[in-house]
């Protein structure tokens, strides 16, 4: 007997179908005595086809009236479950943001939970009946219809999971579980059965993309357990909680390795080496809105320094103008770059306990003559940036290094 | 300078083109000083989208939340007629039914409007916005979200324009007003410049399915001029109001002619003639939630009488099927019926001062042999029952006896 919220997105309930089996999956919950909060996104399609309709209005539609039109999206699915489960003997109820009321700020299509009123959705659930509501939106204080941005249903399952003091959040996804790292590339990677908040946070922004980042902040920062399981098989998934594990001492020191081949280095050569040299070159960057990931600078040498930094492929070009005029402007000499690279990170909260964790990360790359370019580390990560040719014979490697291969697949 | 409530359905936004059109209209009004209200339906063909996927979930899906999936089909429109209203320079601003709000009792699918508070919209247009709101739903005590079932977007444009005591309330249609009779019967029939409320209740009534009869009554209740005018072409339609016109000795005695091929007749003979029979016969068919329109009983001849009724054609045999039970329980003779029938009804508010407007009626149908089979009338309209394959026949023998033809066409 928990209080659960669970979160389906778009493909999960991309059809009738596929409803219908998400129904199924809530009705087994309520059969064991759970209390279940369901949020859905849009079926998937359906945001992307409203967008189209207002491109074909607007160039720059107003983003007040675009949160209105987008937010019918799971209005619709919500709506759709709530019948689905109702004719399967499940009392359902559909809640938008605004019934709910989610109340965010009035920032159009990425406003901010500001709070949560979980009165209304406690007394359906008292009711005995399940209560859908619509992931991704909310309503301002002026009673404005709000979106919190692409992938924001996550957001809206963990608010309500804290609002209501859930026992789990799950997130219903198409892997049954966070992994060591991809098993695509490595195939004896193994499911975890779980991980730090931290732990996933690391992993989350360096490319696994099970789950939003914005979330798993959320979530451990109100300390909701999320769990991430597969929307249509059997499984317990991966629970991503506080690192209150009692026999955290036989965990291993590295849960994961992660790699994102969606990032390139820029460097710039011959930089007078004055002060303030780092926001001279980095503020116009920041400033044409480009994201800077990992940075280095060398040590400088006749009064010049090196500047190597990484920002995501998309903004590859962008950036690189950017930088030619900066050199231009402060006297600096060549700037080069290139996209293809590749970072690949270990993490784990145990290197906190475990001196030497980078060093034997090298090793293993070294034994298989893999240069490393760049590295950065946190308090539970190891970064290093690589030639992109190396990324998969670099994580495998990492992956035997530090234990993690399962015994049989 | 006035205030205006436009009501645009589902094919005056059928696409962004359309959309767009319909913004330059209303810019026009707003350019010539006037404050405009907006209501919008679906864009059309999105309603039976939507009843479609519900339709795939489940043969009976809960009605409350049909009118949460449905009530989407407005709010999409909404948004996107605000996005072009600003795009062209118009400020504007969309209210779904809930944020308006338009309260409503909470009959899912058939909700009626208990009050409007228009503070909201008021505030927006003295800020000089175009409000743009969403017909054909609201919002009941609860919270919870309500459609007035299908067509409802008249009646939210006519009980808006009351609450802000509108100056007029436009009816956009695909066609330029409401005739003297349906102009591919009859070329020469005329646009009328005007026509009483009761005058179109009963032409809406008999089958000229311009306007939903509930908007229309509630305009009669509240006094709301209507309008009813072409939505992409210009033109000062037909306005609809009180019988208030200061020269109406020289209007015509007739408005129009209108007509109906949907009606069904049934007959049921020998019915034995004791008090309470009319409530014997046609008590069953209510109950089979069959609406009857016209009821004659004979004189009773041998202490039986007969009596014939008509009902719309779907509910045809439905109706023979319980009027035969019936004929068995009481003892009647034969029951007959046919759907080759049609009604046509001469209406106008003149005819309550020119008695004689009947038999003027039945004269011209007898110069053309044409056979009456029913006779009904009210304080301003006579219908009569005749085979259908006469009805544009009577239907131009009328409107030229009534000196309705257009001069020149």
């Amino acid at each position: 007997m928990a209080l659960i919220v669970q979160k389906f997105g778009g493909t999960s309930v991309g059809s009738p179908e596929r409803i219908e089996q998400v129904a199924q999956k809530v009705a087994k919950f309520r059969a064991a005595g759970d209390d279940v909060v369901v949020v859905v996104s849009a079926m998937s399609g359906e945001t992307n086809r409203l967008l189209a309709l207002a491109k074909q209005i607007s160039a720059k539609p107003t983003l007040r009236e675009m949160d209105v039109m987008i937010a019918t999206g799971e209005q619709v699915t919500i709506a759709l479950l709530a019948m689905a489960l109702n004719k399967i003997g499940v009392l359902a109820v559909s809640f938008t943001g605004a019934q709910v009321p989610i109340v965010t700020d009035s920032e159009h299509g990425k406003a901010r939970i500001l709070s949560i009123d979980e009165s209304k959705v406690r007394e359906q659930l008292n009711a005995g009946k399940v209560v859908v509501v619509a992931g991704f939106q909310g309503v301002d204080e002026q009673g404005n219809i709000t979106t919190l941005g692409r992938g924001g249903s996550d957001t809206t399952a963990v608010a309500l999971a804290a609002a209501l003091k859930a026992d789990e959040c799950h997130i219903y996804t198409d892997v049954d579980g966070v992994y060591t790292t991809d098993p695509r590339v490595v195939p004896r990677a193994q499911r975890l059965d779980r991980i730090t908040f931290e732990e996933m946070l690391e992993m989350a922004s360096l490319g696994s993309k099970i789950l939003q980042l914005r979330s798993v902040e959320f979530a451990g920062k109100y300390n909701v357990p999320l769990r991430v399981l597969h929307s249509f098989q059997e499984g317990p998934g991966t629970l991503i909680t506080t690192d209150d594990n009692e026999d955290s001492m036989e965990q291993p020191i590295i849960s994961g390795i992660a790699f994102n081949r969606d990032e390139a280095k820029l460097t710039i050569r011959g930089v007078p080496d004055t002060p303030g040299v780092a926001f001279k070159i980095l503020g116009p960057i920041s400033a044409a809105n480009i994201d800077i990931d990992m940075i280095v600078q060398n040590v400088a040498q006749d009064n010049t320094t090196d500047f190597t930094f990484t920002v995501n492929n998309i903004d590859y070009d962008k950036a690189i103008d950017v930088l030619r005029a900066t050199a231009l402007e402060i006297g600096a000499g060549e700037v080069s770059g290139t996209t293809s690279i590749a970072k690949v990170s270990i993490v784990g909260v145990g290197m906190r306990s475990h001196p030497g964790v980078a060093s034997c990360m090298f090793e293993a790359l070294a034994k298989e003559n893999i240069n490393i370019q760049m590295i950065s580390t946190s308090e539970i990560r190891v970064s290093v940036v690589i030639d992109e040719k190396y990324v998969e014979l670099a994580v495998r490697a990492l992956h035997t290094a530090f234990g993690l291969d399962a015994s049989e697949k």
